[in-house]
């Protein structure tokens, strides 16, 4: 029996603070190893990633567990009561960086699976693809992971995220999808002048102070099913022009779009141009766009594997999670092109900040989780 | 008799930028002195100015110029062909930076005021009031030479401003008045937060953004029978936010309105700030206005000393003036609450650019248009 509370210790003494490995997954490579199985290091561009899997390639029934090892930096030192690279268990936690988000997470389905392949090997496979580059740029983990499961011939049929996802309860939320995410530049080019004779300017900024009130007070949606109405927050506006009567030649502005699986990246990209183009018409100014989509929404619409896992948690925690599209981006963006695929973890209020911990209580519990989840999974219910 | 050409190249030798006298002063005083003038160097807080009187003190005709010495910086040295501080004469021209703004304009008055007075001595007296310091904060400048004449008991009936006022043809424009002006800093300060979150936070932008639009949109007025539309020019917004995923607490808008005699300071201010609260009502951001008058509009209405003006303009070019209140500032909007005043004076194109000059042949004109006048008025026409 592997102890997932004494795991996720181990993994925070390892400095893994994005992109090092720091020693985590070597840790968890040998421990695999020993448990019967076949590890392959899959790293990129310097970053380290490890593929475990039990039993057979190919087999149809192969249950996926996603996680990362990498965490983010600690910020100041002296704002933490705790070493963050200590793994201190006091006060019914675990302290330090990565408590929460998410060595917990990776420690508690390393022991599900372990202890479940030892006590009652499956008729079936089980892979964990554990990167360590997802706080980062995330363009040499998962994706390098996925990317050399298909020229291998490795696939999951099913995949659970091990992010943490419940706000504040535990096993009161799990994510069945993201909504997408994307940044525009918008820059507009006008002609300088003095301010005293606007007409012998092209002021770039009643164009563009045009566009963003439009964009500001559009709704670009109502919400579906299963998501939060989409959002627009606009970021910033600059000019930097210093001089009171002169008119500027540039301004720019930021704006970001969190939507819905209503919207896609081309779709916003399109809209925004079309209303740029109405904006500018006729003005003597242009109005440039830079568009860069961090992630597409998605959705695995609720089914049998949103409803595995959620018996699995009710069982468990003794609530019945809501099926959330809420927060920012995680890895189950890229594993959503392979297969199907939900998160559930812990409780994140910690995650990030000073003096990160996680319930010791509730590492035990994820691992029970997991543990149920892989039963049922291999039970065929 | 004075050449007002040679004057005007002895002018442009001294090196008055703003804020320094540079010899130009104190040549005047001396070639006043002579002829006879009461000279009084009227400094303020390092700035200087010089008054001068021929004839009575307090006498009810009293005919004042006004104009300065002090010039613009000339920028990079290397962008100009011609020595800035030469007064070369070449090409028909008088080169230099004040040879057009307005060194030749003061020439020529002097010279119209000394060659009248020793030609002709007058029934009343003719005050000169020229400053140092039109180009800077004008703050110890005109308002300066103002303030010691009220304290002196020294009085100007009417007053002409020596600025060129004519935009390509001399002659064709004299200045009966100038729209105000009027800068404000608009602040918005509302809450940070995610960009993930808009409704946790507090966003600046969009209500800033509302307001400017309503603002750039606003038609001020269509113009008065003197006066151009009043104009609102939207000059910088700045945020300087970098993380596209943050929305920020605080953002800043510029703006300048020129305006016409339909407004003033105060009814601006006033339909800023119900504006601002308007759009900021319920909003949970709060708009801040700073706002700094720096001239209000004003108008000497056509009457006799614009006809006076603009009958010696016809007889010496050959052209009617049009009574105009476009352009920027001058330090008319002080002498306005003295006296009835009105501008005339050379082509303005070269002003505050590199290669400055003026015309020899409009400077010899435009001291043939001052001494009518100064001939004019005394004649009692």
């Amino acid at each position: 029996m592997i102890d997932p509370v004494a795991l996720t210790a181990d993994l925070v003494r390892c400095p893994s603070v994005t992109p090092a490995e720091g020693g985590a997954l070597v840790l968890l490579e040998k421990m695999l190893t020993k448990a019967g199985f076949a590890c392959t290091r899959v790293d990129r561009n310097g970053t380290a990633n490890l593929f475990a899997r039990w039993g057979a390639k190919g087999h149809a029934r192969s249950f996926g567990f996603n996680g990362h090892t990498d965490v983010v930096p600690i910020g100041v030192r002296s704002d933490w009561t705790r070493d963050p690279f200590g793994g201190e268990l006091a006060e019914g936690r675990v302290w330090g960086r990565g408590a929460c988000d998410m060595k917990s997470g990776v420690a508690a389905f390393v022991a599900a699976a372990v202890d479940f392949v030892q006590a009652t090997p499956p008729e079936g496979a089980i892979i964990l693809a554990i990167t360590g580059d997802e706080e980062g740029p995330a363009q040499d983990g998962t994706v390098a992971l996925l990317d050399w499961m298909a020229t291998e011939g490795e696939a999951m049929s099913v995949c659970l995220v091990g992010e943490p996802t419940c706000p504040e309860r535990m096993g009161e939320m799990m994510k069945i999808g993201r909504r997408g995410s994307m940044n525009a530049t918008i820059t507009a080019r006008g002609r300088q002048g003095h301010a005293a004779y606007p007409h012998r300017a092209a002021n770039p900024l009643p164009v563009l102070v045009g566009l963003l009130d439009r964009l500001a007070r559009h709704e670009l949606d109502q919400g579906t099913d299963h998501f939060d109405p989409s959002t627009l927050a606009l970021t910033t506006v600059d000019v930097g022009n210093d001089a009171t009567n002169v008119i500027p030649a540039t301004a720019r502005a930021g704006l970001n779009i969190r939507f819905n699986d209503l919207h896609s990246g081309q779709s916003l990209s399109d809209w925004l141009h079309a209303l740029a183009a109405e904006e500018s018409a006729g003005t003597g100014v242009a109005l440039e766009l830079a568009i860069r989509v961090s992630g597409e929404a998605f959705l695995t619409p609720p089914g049998p594997l949103s409803e595995l896992v959620a018996r699995a948690v009710q069982a468990e925690c003794g609530v019945v999670p809501v099926l959330s599209t809420s927060g920012g981006t995680s890895d189950a963006r890229f594993v959503k092109n392979h297969c199907p695929v939900v998160e559930f973890g812990l409780v994140g209020q910690s995650m990030h900040q000073v003096d990160e911990f996680a319930e010791i209580a509730h590492i035990e519990q994820l691992k029970r989780v997991y543990s149920r989840v892989l039963q049922d999974y291999f039970a065929g219910c």
